[in-house]
């Protein structure tokens, strides 16, 4: 089941979008019209501008000023995951080649810049210096987010809370963002610009709660990349962070992540994924995406009931049992 | 001589720069103001800052605005140098180690990204749309430069004007845009603005070709790092092009950078400067930087005969002659 099979009557719109987006990444130069449209059309969900969208419907739903924000935080998350594969050693995503590997990692970096610039190209167009505020701050945070992780890279002593903190400005902020902006350039009022927001960050905080789970139990299938990839790298996520506080199980989790960093990630990880597995780590990790989603949910109760109430509440409840 | 010598009047106003420079990248991830701020204090000429306020002198000169638009600009040039450093093989830039070679990849790409969105996040406060489409155009069009310079590496088939359009978008267009958004943010007139941008435009092309003739021609004390670097890298610049076109030197020199190429660059590379150097290739590189200049000072004929008008003509014969 796809996400956007919840919402079909937004599919009008959504191919406009898409038609903007392709649009506004094909301009100058031939090389990096093609990285950047390869990664386009590589695919991805199009959750931010579909929450853009949503909120636009508790304001005055505006397509041609939504699309201006739609696309722009689009393709903020595009240049983020280019820049992403960089780092990572995965060489494909959702199923395809990655920019770094097709190419090469300099390309891959210069193609992250570009669509950064061209996100916020357009974001200027619509001349609200609020918009501007925040897509700076999502760039700032985010870099910090990932910086983060890098410094926390094979560190088996981090707390729940640092790994939260780093999925907050990851993640979550972008998404809260994208159903924020979306009310503002509505001219929602304030106090429904915050529920959105809030919203948005607890549907944010169970999305990346359960990628991270994917990661480790999914599929190669489901998640269109080998399994583990977090692991390999050295990315101690949320089950890891939990399964190392149950008492069975953390000297030898320990001992394979020891062996995964010695070998640079090019070793099996399923030793280490069943250990995961049979730990009590994952009803506790369970337990705190349920917990986002009816923060998520809560932050929806004042609202309106419009079409758009009912189809944010199915989104939440649809990235809470997230298993696609 | 250092450029700042040529204006010790603006020495109060560059230094309150320096701190805001320092404050605006302290913020966030310890890492990644630690990296930052090894780069910030790694030194540079601080070109574009001290265009921006010189600029603002043909308006209303108010150092408050002009802080919020020269930190951004110097910040979105460190960004791009970061990032430059990554794809670049030399691990030194001003004589200092560069972020990448000093930490890694990795963190130099976030530090990239990070001081970028603190650079937006700064311009953002001043609330001016002109301002914003103006970063992120030069954003944009830095990253297309940089993409071109990697497409044509190793390319001796290139023209002039493949070089001309190149060093543009990397180089000429920022401290154009220093020039422009000084005087704007001043509040000049539209003509004035305009002049200041065709000032700096030429200024910026002056810099760039006696930066790349520099590479070649200076010693490692004098630019803080091997001479060759760019030849190395396969990045054939104005004095490589000419040399190129004559008959004499074209085989040969073509035979030494099949040799770079072949070994990525880890050869001696002075029997091919020696070849440039003999060519006819100099003197048209030279002259070409002279019509530069040339341009540049006549950009500033209507200009009202301040002080600042001054501090540009002798900031634009500096920038001809460079050799520091």
């Amino acid at each position: 089941m796809k996400l956007l099979d919840i919402f079909a009557k937004l599919k009008g719109d959504m191919s406009r979008i898409e038609q903007e987006l392709e649009r506004s990444i094909s301009f100058g130069d031939e090389l990096l019209s093609e990285t950047s449209l390869h990664l386009l059309k590589a695919g991805g969900k199009r959750l931010r501008p579909v929450f853009v969208l949503l909120a636009g419907k508790f304001g005055q739903y505006d397509l041609d000023k939504l699309t201006k924000v739609a696309v722009p935080l689009e393709l903020i998350h595009m240049s983020s995951l280019v820049h992403d594969d960089v780092i990572d050693d995965a060489s494909t995503r959702r199923g395809q080649l990655t920019v770094k590997s097709k190419w090469d990692n300099r390309i891959a970096m210069y193609t992250g810049d570009y669509i950064f610039g061209r996100a916020l190209t357009i974001a200027t167009e619509l001349e609200d210096p609020f918009i501007h505020q925040m897509l700076s701050k999502s760039l700032v945070q985010m870099s910090i987010g990932e910086m983060e992780q890098i410094r926390y890279f094979f560190n088996t002593e981090q707390s729940i809370r640092d790994y939260l903190l780093r999925i907050r400005r990851k993640t979550a902020l972008l998404i809260a963002i994208s159903c924020q902006l979306g009310a503002a350039a509505a001219g929602a009022d304030r106090v429904t610009v915050n529920r959105l927001y809030r919203y948005g960050y607890n549907v944010g905080m169970t999305f990346q709660i359960r990628d991270d789970m994917l990661d480790l139990f999914g599929t190669e299938k489901q998640i269109g990349k080998p399994p583990g990839s977090d692991i390999r790298q050295g990315n101690i996520t949320l089950p890891v962070i939990l399964a190392l506080k149950d008492e069975k199980v953390r000297e030898p989790l320990l001992e394979q992540i020891r062996i995964i960093r010695e070998h640079n990630g090019n070793v099996d990880t399923k030793p280490a994924i069943s250990l995961i597995k049979s730990s009590k780590g994952i009803q506790l990790a369970d337990q705190l995406a349920n917990d986002y989603t009816k923060k998520a949910l809560a932050a929806l109760k004042g609202l309106p009931g419009i079409g758009a109430k009912k189809n944010l509440t199915d989104i939440a409840h649809f990235v809470g049992k997230r298993n696609y």
